[in-house]
């Protein structure tokens, strides 16, 4: 392996300019953060570095990248894909660096609606700090207590909001962060409009560490919304809950923030397993929708009246309206428990991916057919943010059987297999989770020769060294490509 | 200068593979090619290359990489900047590759909310195509009957809808390109969410051809809008504008699209040049504001109602509303006329700048302050899409004199001076036009070092031979930095 360990000089320098609240190589201290959120594995790191500024995070890339030594950036250590855990080629030898301690909000500024905020600041805060001043930030996502500005913008997170208001990509005005040789680029300024040559801050948004360390970002704020108006649908066809989605957006406009695919079994799945819930509707219906739609007073009575009209057109089978925000939350609450729910029934194989909008009523079907004609007996479930072409994909184990031996045996074969599909269907294997560590193998196999030249050619620009986040994102030698 | 003509065999090839449509070395044929849309400047170019499809265009790119020969890509010609006029370093020795024949529609997809269009259907038609769907592509600007797809998409063109949609930025879905290597990208899947890595599109849009040939696009559409209302507001300074724009967003939501400032010495310039026009207000106001709300029926009444609030309050001075379409037209006329009534009254020297939204009140009176004190007499007009911080600061030749020999002897001068104001304001200096070959030895010289490293890394990784669109944006050897 091409990486150093740290020298003692490094180690020094690193100690004495950060001090003892950022800088630690006490395995007490690291321990937390050395284990992946999904806790697959656990790596190892030279040091725990908290840089506390812009300035000092430059210091730490920058001396690392004179010994030529590894940096793993972590936020708020909740990535699915284990793209912030130490685990990599440098396991050991790197720096895990931490910007927790990076946790100002700089401004907030309504009159640009326009807020900075450092990235070790944690998502539900930001939200409190923005709402404070009479706006939203539109992206929330289940990890929102632990998840950091920094992380969410070096993922390109996504969300429950992204129909409306895009994903992180769509958020972010401006970055600071310091590039792999150490030096801190400028661009916090919130312009509206910039055509002053390559956007940079697009490869930083989604690239994993791989490129740079996100110091601070400008995010677009939206004005506080007044009313939301939360429905629950019963259908008979994913191809009437798109029929449903482009109506409601044509007659609404951009009211409709949220449009939640369920099936019969995950609704089912849910009522079994987890307390406080009930069915919405008197009768079970193949497919559900949770639609919400955010807007001036009226927008509970307009939505009440497209859906009345689409159950007298026999579009929709049967709907509810939530009356009251309790009501609005126990809907929310039937889509949100819907992985808890799979988890308590037994392993399944899950996949985040994506495909074009229009056909994922068919890709859901198409990919439950081949995936139980490959491997007879599991159960595929496919539920998701319909609006996004955004399915989860998940395959449970055969009925009865040892689901653990099971998914020990299959699953890595499951994924693959469900991978290659929606790759074939001009698709994505990763939506919004990311590459990351986990999912590197299948991406070389996968991947666009084309794509995956130009991504390692910008790689080797900005990072000839490699010392950025090694391990996520980019396929290694070791992975085996064509597999 | 590094860059050969392309060879005799080269020549032969690219006229067998392209035809006699595809392929011409007429002097008469090139010539309406070569002057830039301002008529600033003519090149030249070895031969005009117009491949008919991705495959002619990769094969093209890659049989002049092998030769080192330079690429100059053009779609409608109307650069602002001289983006695609072949009068740069391989000027005479470059192949001018047009995209105008690659004019189909691939597909429009309302249950996508996507079209795909190739690189050279131009503006005005992509309009009329997906109208025809029920559905409105919500981008627009002056030279709609030029441009092309390709063309915007390497400019991230904005217009006058980027308050609520934003530039092409946020309307490229997918895009295919052959890269300087002459391999082509595939990339048109209308994927909402797609976390694969570096997003390679978003360097090819804004890139100005300089990182590849964009050869077709998948863009976001939305729902055909229902109605439009337009206003037209007198106000006591920019500052309420600012004001009265939050407010409006804030009570109608993304209804705003258009939100165009207009100071009263504009709008008598336009009274006074252009026949037809009359004052849509009783008084003269200081500023003047154009607004267009576009939503379900009662969008007007909402949009009346906050006007006459904000005019019992003090806010606003006066306002009216278009009673009918031919009134809406009328106020957008005054918006729309105020470039040509400006160049009737004489030379100025233009700026396409942006800063902040926040600060673009205290911008446009502090640069208008020091621009006369350096150089006097000279008369600075400030209009612009408030919403975006997207000012148009145009200086006047000062009153009675030659104004021709002053543009001649001060207006590189004075740009530069401007351009240096708004940069040290957070600003840029190319808000929609781009960089081309006309702005880039002022953005040579006051762009920051880090971040121009970055783009000249990035280009020499994916064009290591330089040969696409050589002397546009990436400031070059003769630029004398510092200046």
């Amino acid at each position: 392996m091409p990486f150093p360990a740290p020298s003692a000089a490094l180690l020094g320098d690193l100690a004495g300019r950060l001090g003892p609240q950022g800088f630690t190589v006490d395995p007490a201290d690291l321990a937390p953060w050395l284990t992946d959120w999904r806790r697959r594995v656990t790596g190892a790191a030279a040091a725990l570095v908290s840089p506390a500024s812009a300035e000092e995070a430059a210091f730490v890339v920058a001396r690392a990248a004179a010994e030529g030594v590894a940096i793993v950036p972590q936020g708020g250590n909740s990535s699915m894909v284990g793209g912030a855990t130490p685990a990599g080629p440098a396991e050991g030898r790197a720096l895990l660096v931490s910007m927790r301690r990076m946790r100002a909000i700089r401004s907030v500024s309504p009159a640009d609606n326009a807020v900075v905020a450092e990235a070790g600041v944690v998502l539900a805060d930001l939200h409190e700090a923005v709402e404070a001043e009479g706006r939203r930030f539109p992206l929330s996502l289940a990890a929102k207590g632990n998840a950091t500005v920094g992380g969410l913008v070096s993922t390109n997170a996504g969300g429950t909001q992204v129909l409306r208001f895009g994903p992180m990509r769509s958020l972010v005005l401006g970055l600071e962060a310091v590039l792999p040789d150490g030096s801190l680029l400028h661009g916090l300024a919130p312009l509206r409009k910039d055509n002053r040559g390559y956007d940079l801050k697009q490869l930083l948004i989604g690239g994993e560490g791989t490129l740079g360390l996100v110091t601070a970002a400008t995010l677009r704020l939206v004005p506080a919304f007044e009313t939301r108006s939360v429905g629950w649908i019963g259908l008979r066809s994913a191809e009437d809950a798109l029929t449903l989605l482009r109506r409601l957006e044509d007659r609404l406009g951009e009211a409709v923030e949220s449009f939640e695919l369920v099936p019969a079994e995950g609704l089912a799945l849910v009522l079994r397993h987890i307390p406080d819930t009930r069915a919405p509707l008197a009768e079970s219906w193949t497919w559900n929708v949770l639609v919400e739609a955010v807007g001036s007073g009226d927008i509970g009575e307009r939505l009440q009246n497209e859906l009345m009209d689409a159950i007298e057109q026999g579009l929709a089978g049967d709907a509810t309206i939530a009356a009251s925000e309790a009501q609005a939350d126990a809907l929310w609450k039937l889509r949100e428990s819907l992985s808890e729910a799979e988890a308590r029934d037994g392993m399944a194989a899950k996949h985040d991916i994506a495909v074009p909008v229009a056909d994922m009523p068919g890709f859901m079907t198409r990919a439950s057919t081949a995936v139980t004609a490959r491997f007879p007996g599991v159960r595929p479930i496919a539920f998701g943010h319909l609006g996004d072409g955004n399915v989860h994909f998940n395959v449970r184990a055969p009925e009865g059987g040892d689901d653990k031996a099971w998914f020990k045996a299959q699953a890595a074969a499951v994924s693959r297999f469900v991978h290659g599909l929606v790759t074939e269907s001009g698709g994505t294997m990763s939506a919004e989770h990311g590459i990351g560590r986990f999912k590197r193998a299948d991406f070389a196999a996968l991947a666009d020769p084309v794509r995956l030249a130009a991504m390692r050619a910008i790689k080797a620009a900005l990072d000839p060294a490699g010392i950025m986040n090694p391990g996520a994102l980019l396929p290694l030698a070791e992975d085996a490509p064509g597999q």
